[in-house]
């Protein structure tokens, strides 16, 4: 058995079932492995962005890790972006990356590149392993870093001869990886039942496992309790919504707005998340968006257990289950007329069958997706985590591959759908149940509130060029059906709601570019 | 004057024209001064590989640098795979990376990211500015270290407030900056005059400026007089071709190829490069490619001025003029019947046009194309230089942007072509004089001969796929007609020359996909 082989069936053993990859000739070892070792299933991505967000939205939904087998250093370049949002997502990804052959390095070749130099700011551990014999012992290792709470990205460095050259060990025989996670000490949980059953005004602000039906269920016995307010981070790597599920408010984008919502706030409890900052600094705007006379207290460090914690909080705070507010059932009426961000989102909230996952890229054309859909039936939502768009597509793609049995649903804006736009052929390939909605607005929109509220003046000719998408109009039908999609347009309401009425009621790959 | 705009002006008097940019929050500020600022004209790409890859083409034509503009670590990790082909070519290249702000950076915020770290594994110099008085100065830093010899990648760390913030100093006002370059000893030259001398078999082995036309004319007189080769390496960033251009040998990919090729050679003589080695490794064959009993001399560095030294070496040599061999015309018949490697590339060599500038990513596809065409009317060849594919249509862009007098043509390999295919929108957009052939053989065909020299045996079910584009196929024509390009496919020799011809024989944006 060579290293590749050992290392494929350690993976396997220790959980790991699906590997993305855009593999090179310094991997191909590990891609004869994958055929050699049973239990593994190969999805090829046409772009590394689409490998390491597929495996973003696979770990999201799986709660374990995928691997990915990216080529060299520019292969983990290209990944970067989207391996930059699962580690702000704290997604376990087990993210392999092949290197020249150990001997090869001193040469210089045209490919060589310092690739721990690269994979150190986009992961949370990153190691590189030089022998055969214990490659095995590496991946094993790997997987438990990346199932370490809160959810690693862990990148393992394989060089080529470590792949081809035998291993005399063989794998490691190990159980499935269970997630590590710490306690949240007693003290800690009796400190905060005393904060909540003071008389001031007070939030809980929650991210991670805590935004999962249970999580939220008890986040809100609480806070509904003892008068205090629930909250989650605009941007969280998975939240639990729709009917059944217990309300959360979700804090604004704007720092400005955040600093209004939180301005009387005395008491600021984080379960899972750091005290919020300003998403970019703007001139004479605040970083810190917390008032100076707030008391920021942490319930769960995101490496504690927060479901635990929130578990012993209602006890300790005597709160009732009876206190928890649900979603209730909402469908709105299908629209007509005008196809605009407002119509749009309530043919979407009209028709979202249960159990569906939305992928959330759609910036600014989303804004009325989130708070239409909060009575629809249960559904989960994925967000943009660390900022780097050109995630939407590949994270719906992996989160299909992870729940085959569910519709997932990718909310795209035009400009981030074009930066991993070769998703769409892998969903093609894998026959995967995605729904794309391509929000076409012609423009990055972001950037055009964003220049003015920076100040920088009315902008001229190549500035507005710059942030405009037009001449020429990019034609996401002819794009999507040239990557093997089946694909149409909606220019009014009514278009859209037949097109999305249809992708809900079918299974397979699907794309309606909305013109906005 | 904003730090922006200081720096925007400083660039412009340095000789920077062209600005390449994907943009995000933190770089408005350096948008907006593209308006205030006369003389740098921004282009859009909707992805930084594309970014970066036309700095990369466009620095190889002009000669001097092109700048960047990308939003962030992740935008930056999105250009990295081009950023490292460019950094191979040592290309001349200045390289903007918008930042937080300085007091903002502590909050790790989602796009935070430690960009230094990523920006050094792709870069030759890398420094981040913290103060808008000083900005400019920086700025001309950093066009001087992109214009010292072989060329540069300077990467300028941009902090947000240092764009926003006044600059008292204003902007450095200096002339355009020249090439810095060494110069060769004199006793490098009478030693080498010397060892050209002896009855050896000696190889004189070129890059970089040797290449241009006088570089081979000069490099063809020495060989030809001292009864030596002269060779350069597979992957040049620009190498002088077709009648009236000395004639070159080049050497072969793959390694035992290179091997047998210097077998008995005795004096190895480096023309800015290194010594050959193999592009990967493989087992139980050599890296380094060079015979043990051949001396390797180094008549010029790559930071010292190839063009002088072998002007100096052809005196003390007593070289002949008369002794250079150029390529003589040679038009072949247009082929007819089936499209495969051989009659597509007769076509590109009957039709080539005068002053044509070729960007080769046609992998295993455009095995005949560098042969046929060498008897074709003059034109610039560039390669593909780190190994990181998705660098041809890119550099395609990027060289139309330098040379709009010139017909550019882009000999792109199908799975190649997938990584930063959004290049075609900007070819349309900016209107540019390029001809993109998409190669499709619908496989990583490269992938599959490595298979097999690899000894990973026969490759099972999993690798295959892997290795395999069809399933669905990809439609090149759908797709750029989705990005505003005029597209057509052709599947037999004839249609193959007839759009090939018109499109030679017309100006703007053109695709044609071959299905080979």
């Amino acid at each position: 058995m060579n290293g590749a082989e050992s290392l494929v069936k350690t993976l396997v053993n220790a959980g790991v079932e699906v590997c993305f990859t855009n593999p090179g000739t310094s991997e191909i070892h590990f891609v004869a492995a994958l055929d050699r070792v049973e239990g593994m299933r190969a999805i090829l991505g046409l772009f590394e962005g689409v490998v390491t967000g597929a495996a973003d939205g696979y770990g999201r939904m799986a709660e374990k890790p995928a691997a990915t087998l990216l080529h060299l250093g520019p292969g983990l370049a290209n990944g970067g972006a989207n391996l930059h949002n699962a580690h702000k997502a704290n997604t376990p990804l087990v993210n392999i990356i092949g290197e020249h052959a150990t001997y090869h390095q001193q040469y210089n070749a045209p490919l060589h590149t310092d690739i721990k130099g690269l994979a150190e700011p986009l992961s949370h551990w990153v190691d590189c392993c030089t022998s055969s014999d214990e490659i095995a012992f590496y991946g094993q290792q790997a997987v438990q870093q990346a199932m370490t709470a809160p959810g690693k990205v862990a990148s393992l460095i394989l060089p080529a001869d470590v792949s081809w050259n035998e291993n005399t060990n063989g794998p490691v025989d190990c159980p499935p990886i269970p997630r590590q996670i710490e306690t949240v000490p007693e003290a800690t949980i009796a400190l905060l039942a005393q904060v909540l059953n003071e008389d001031q005004t007070t939030v809980i602000l929650m991210t991670g496992q805590a935004l999962s039906e249970q999580g939220l269920a008890l986040g809100n016995q609480i806070a509904n309790s003892c008068d205090a307010s629930l909250c989650c981070e605009l941007f969280s790597a998975k939240l639990a919504r729709g009917v059944g599920r217990a309300k959360i408010e979700r804090l604004p984008y704007f720092g400005e707005k955040v600093i209004e919502r939180l301005a009387s706030v005395k008491h600021l409890i984080l379960v899972g998340c750091s005290a919020p900052v300003a998403f970019f600094a703007y001139p004479n705007a605040e970083s810190n968006l917390v008032p100076s006379d707030c008391n920021v207290h942490t319930l769960a460090t995101p490496e504690q257990d927060a479901i635990k914690a929130l578990q012993d909080l209602a006890l300790a705070t005597h709160a009732s289950a009876d206190n928890i507010q649900y979603y209730a059932p909402h469908t709105p009426e299908l629209p007509s007329g005008d196809l605009n961000m407002s119509s749009l989102a309530t043919t979407f909230a009209a028709l979202l069958p249960e159990n569906a996952i939305i992928s959330d890229e759609a910036n600014t054309s989303g804004a009325f997706l989130f708070p239409m859909s909060q009575g629809c039936p249960k559904h989960d939502w994925l967000s943009l985590t660390g900022g780097a768009i050109g995630q939407g597509l590949p994270v719906a793609l992996g989160a299909a591959v992870a729940c085959p049995d569910r519709k997932v649903i990718s909310m795209q804006a035009d400009g981030s759908a074009m930066y991993t736009i070769q998703s769409l052929w892998t969903i093609a390939r894998e026959n995967l149940d995605v729904t794309v909605v391509i929000l076409a607005n012609r423009s990055y929109a972001i950037l055009q509130i964003e220049f003015a509220r920076l100040g920088a003046g009315a902008p001229g000719n190549k500035s507005k060029s710059l942030l405009d998408l037009s001449n020429p109009n990019l034609d996401f039908v002819s794009i999507a059906q040239g990557m093997g999609i089946n694909a149409s347009q909606a220019s009014s309401a009514e278009e859209f709601n037949e097109q999305f009425a249809e992708a809900m009621n079918n299974h397979g790959p699907r794309l309606i570019e909305a013109i906005l």
